[in-house]
C-alpha cells in the first residue's frame, strides 16, 4: 500500500470544501453573543428569545411520553395528534376550516425554512428577500446553490415599508421565490393586507413561490389576535409555503420543533425532503408540542402582555434620549433603531455589552439597509428589562 | 387589487417544484412499512430499529433537564459536556486521544450525512456510492444537486466485497467524495483495514473527500471490540468526514441524535451549517446523550449480544432451507439474503407481510446489486425473532 504516502493534499480542509459551504456566513448576532458571554453580569437582549424557561405542563407532556417508551421511529410528516392539533390552532386562529394533512412537523422552523427552500430553489436561482431581515434564510439560500437578492425596504417618517417596484425591479427569469417575514425581525414591519395582495399579485405575475414566515403573527399589536396573514388574501391553489415554529409563543426556543403549511398535494414531497434531512422529530417532543397548543394559550396571552409592555418600556425610555430614531413595532417583540451620530453598530453593541451591561445585535446582521441599526429584543420581564434600557439610554445620552 | 385575478398557474404545484426536490425518491422501506401497518400481528424487521425502547437512565437525564429549565437556545455544536463525552468515547473504543473540538452535535446522524454532503459536493458534483447500501445519503446527495454514482460491490462465494477497479474507473473530473458505510447496512459487509487503506488512497490520488458512516461500528462479530475504521488508517490532515448517531448503540432511533467528527478546522463551516438547517440540539435531548455515553457500555454490550445471538438464528434458520443465499454478516444488524426463484422481491415482501406476519424490506431499496435481495433486521429479542424467522421459512419453502 504504498498509495498510502501519496499526499496531494496541499490545499487546507477548508479550502478543499464546496464554495457555497465555505461562503455560508458566521451570524452576525451569534458573534456579539460570543462577545458578550466572556463578561458577566449582560442582561441578554441579541436573541429572539425571552427570559421565560418552557412552562411546566408542556416539558410534563414530553416526559411522561419518554416515560411511556416512545422512543422509536415516527411519522415522517408528524404525529397524526400534533397535525391534528396545528389543523385546529390554525381553525381558531384564521377563522376558516384547515385539515391536518396541510401540516408537517419540522425540528425547527430554520428547517422548516432549509426544507421549502430546497423545495422550490437550487442552483444559480435567485429568491428575493426584502431587508432588513433575519439573516438565516438567505444565508440557507445560499447553502442551495442559489442567491439570496435583498431587497432594501423604506425607512422613513411613516416607518418601514416594502418599495413593490423595487421588488418587482429585482425580478429575473432567474427568481423562484419570494421570502416574507412579516411581522418583521427585526424591525417590527407587518404587511398590510394591501401589502399581501400586492405580494400575491407579483408572485402570480411571475410564477413564483412565496415563502411565507409568519413566527410572530401573534406578537401583533395592532387589532385582533394576529397580524394580517397571506392565509386571508390566498387561493389554494396559489403557490405558497408557511414555516413557523413552537419557539417563539409557547417559549420553547431551545426544543427545535416548527412546523410547514402546504397545500396536500405537496405532502408526498415534503415528507422526502423530512426523510433525507433529519427522518423526523421525536415523537416525545411533538407529544409537548401538542400540549403547547391545546393547553398554552393562557400562556400565549401572557407573553403578548409581557411584549406589549416591553415594548412600551423600550419606546419610552429610548425616545427619550433623544438620540435615537426607530419605527414603532407593530408587531414581533424587536426595537430595531438607529443612534444618532453611530454609523459603527458592531462597535456600538460591544460598547453597550461593556458600559451598560445590555447585549444587542448590530443591525450589520440584517442585511441590506439595517446597518445603521441595533436591535434590542423586549420579551422579557418588565423590572430588568427597564433597567437594561435604562442602562442603554444612559450611555447613548453621555456619547452625545 | 385586479392583479388577484391573473392566475396563470395552469401547472400543478408540485409541478412548479425545484426538479430534484420533485425527483427525491421515496423511501422503499417506508412503501412496505406502510403496507404491513395496515395489517395487524406483523413482527417488524424492515426498519434499523430493535424492540427494546431507550434505557431508563437515559430517559431521565432528558427529564431532569427539562425540569431544571433547560430549555433555552443553545451551542451550535454542542454542549461541551457531550462534546467532551463523545472525545472520551472515541478515545476509548479507537485507542488514541480525541478533542472535544474534533466533535459536533447533530439533529440524527442522517443530518450528519445532510451536513458533511453539503460541505463537499453540490450541484453537477458526483459523489460515489458503492452499493447496496441504505439509500438515503444518495437521495440527500441527490437533493443538493449532486449526482450520486452507484457503483456495485462484488457478491460471491466470498461474501460481499468491494469491486476497487471498478470504483477507480468511476472517477470522474466531478467526482468530489467517497460514500462508504462500513460496517454495511444492508450486507453486513465490513471493511478491512487493507480495504480501508486502498479507499484511502484512492481518495488521496484523486483529492476525494472521505464520507465515512461508521454507525454499526460496535455491531461487529469478528475479532475486537469494533469493525476497522478509518481511524486506524488516516492521517490528521485527510479529508475524512465521520458521521454517526446514538440511534443504533443505545437504542435511541426516536430521538434523533448524531455527531461529526472532523478536523477542528472545520468547526467554524460546520457550526454554520448546523445554524443554517436546524440551529442545534435541544440541550435536554443532548443531557441524555451524556448519559448514555457515560453509563450506557452495559446496555450497549447487551445489544450486542442480543444481535450476535439474532444472527445466527436467522442465518441458521434460513441456510435450513436451502433455498437462500446470503453471506454471514460480519457487521451491523441485518441478514440481507436472496430467495431461490424470487425475482419479485417487492412481491416477495409483500407475501411475507401477509402470509409469514414478517416485514422485512425489498432490495430495491438500496441501489443498484440488491435488487434480487431482502433485507431482515435481526436486533430483536430472541423469542420473537425466532417465531418470525421460523414463518419466513415456513413461506419460503412452502413455495418451493
Amino acid at each position: 500500500m504504498n498509495d498510502l504516502s501519496l499526499k496531494p493534499q496541499t490545499i487546507s480542509l477548508t479550502g478543499a470544501l464546496r464554495r457555497e459551504a465555505q461562503a455560508a456566513p458566521e451570524s452576525g448576532i451569534v458573534d456579539a453573543m460570543n462577545y458578550g458571554r466572556k463578561r458577566g453580569g449582560v442582561t441578554p437582549l441579541w436573541a429572539g428569545e425571552g427570559d421565560l424557561p418552557t412552562p411546566a405542563f408542556i416539558c410534563e407532556a414530553a416526559t411522561r411520553s419518554l416515560a411511556a417508551g416512545e422512543t422509536f421511529y415516527t411519522w415522517q410528516r408528524g404525529i397524526p395528534e400534533l397535525r391534528e392539533a396545528l389543523a385546529r390552532y390554525h381553525t381558531m386562529l384564521y377563522g376558516r376550516a384547515f385539515a391536518p394533512e396541510e401540516f408537517y412537523v419540522t425540528g425547527s422552523g430554520m428547517q422548516a425554512i432549509q426544507i421549502v427552500l430546497a423545495m422550490v430553489a437550487g442552483a444559480a436561482d435567485e429568491v428575493l428577500i426584502p431587508t432588513p431581515t433575519w439573516p438565516n434564510a438567505a444565508a440557507a439560500a445560499g447553502i442551495t446553490g442559489a442567491r439570496a437578492v435583498e431587497v432594501p425596504m423604506s425607512f422613513g417618517n411613516a416607518g418601514w415599508s416594502l418599495d413593490l417596484e423595487r421588488l418587482a425591479g429585482a425580478v429575473t427569469p432567474k427568481t423562484r421565490a419570494l421570502f416574507v417575514v412579516s411581522p418583521s425581525n427585526p424591525t417590527g414591519w407587518t404587511a398590510t393586507p394591501e401589502d399581501l395582495m400586492a405580494l400575491l399579485a407579483l408572485a402570480r405575475r411571475h410564477g413564483l413561490w412565496i415563502i411565507a414566515d409568519e413566527t410572530y403573527a401573534r406578537f401583533w399589536y395592532g387589532e385582533g389576535p394576529r397580524a394580517p396573514s397571506f392565509f386571508d388574501v390566498m387561493d389554494t391553489q396559489d403557490r405558497i409555503l408557511f414555516v413557523n415554529t413552537f419557539s417563539k409563543n409557547w417559549a420553547m426556543t431551545g426544543w427545535r420543533i416548527g412546523w410547514i403549511v402546504a397545500h396536500p398535494s405537496l405532502g408526498q414531497v415534503i415528507e422526502n425532503m423530512i426523510q433525507y434531512s433529519t427522518s423526523g422529530v421525536a415523537a416525545f417532543m411533538q407529544r409537548a408540542a401538542v400540549a403547547a397548543i391545546e393547553r398554552g394559550e393562557g400562556f400565549v396571552a401572557h407573553l403578548i402582555e409581557r411584549a406589549r409592555r416591553g415594548r412600551d418600556i423600550c419606546c419610552n425610555v429610548l425616545a427619550a434620549t433623544g438620540r435615537v430614531r426607530f419605527a414603532q413595532p407593530q408587531g414581533a417583540f424587536y426595537l430595531f433603531f438607529t443612534v444618532e451620530g453611530e454609523t459603527d453598530t458592531r462597535r456600538l453593541v460591544m460598547r453597550l455589552i461593556d458600559e451598560a451591561g445590555a447585549g444587542l445585535a448590530p443591525g450589520t446582521a440584517f442585511g441590506t439597509g439595517g446597518e445603521q441599526f441595533v436591535r434590542l429584543c423586549f420579551a422579557r420581564n418588565a423590572e430588568q428589562l427597564q433597567a437594561a434600557v435604562d442602562r442603554v439610554a444612559a450611555v447613548i445620552t453621555r456619547t452625545a
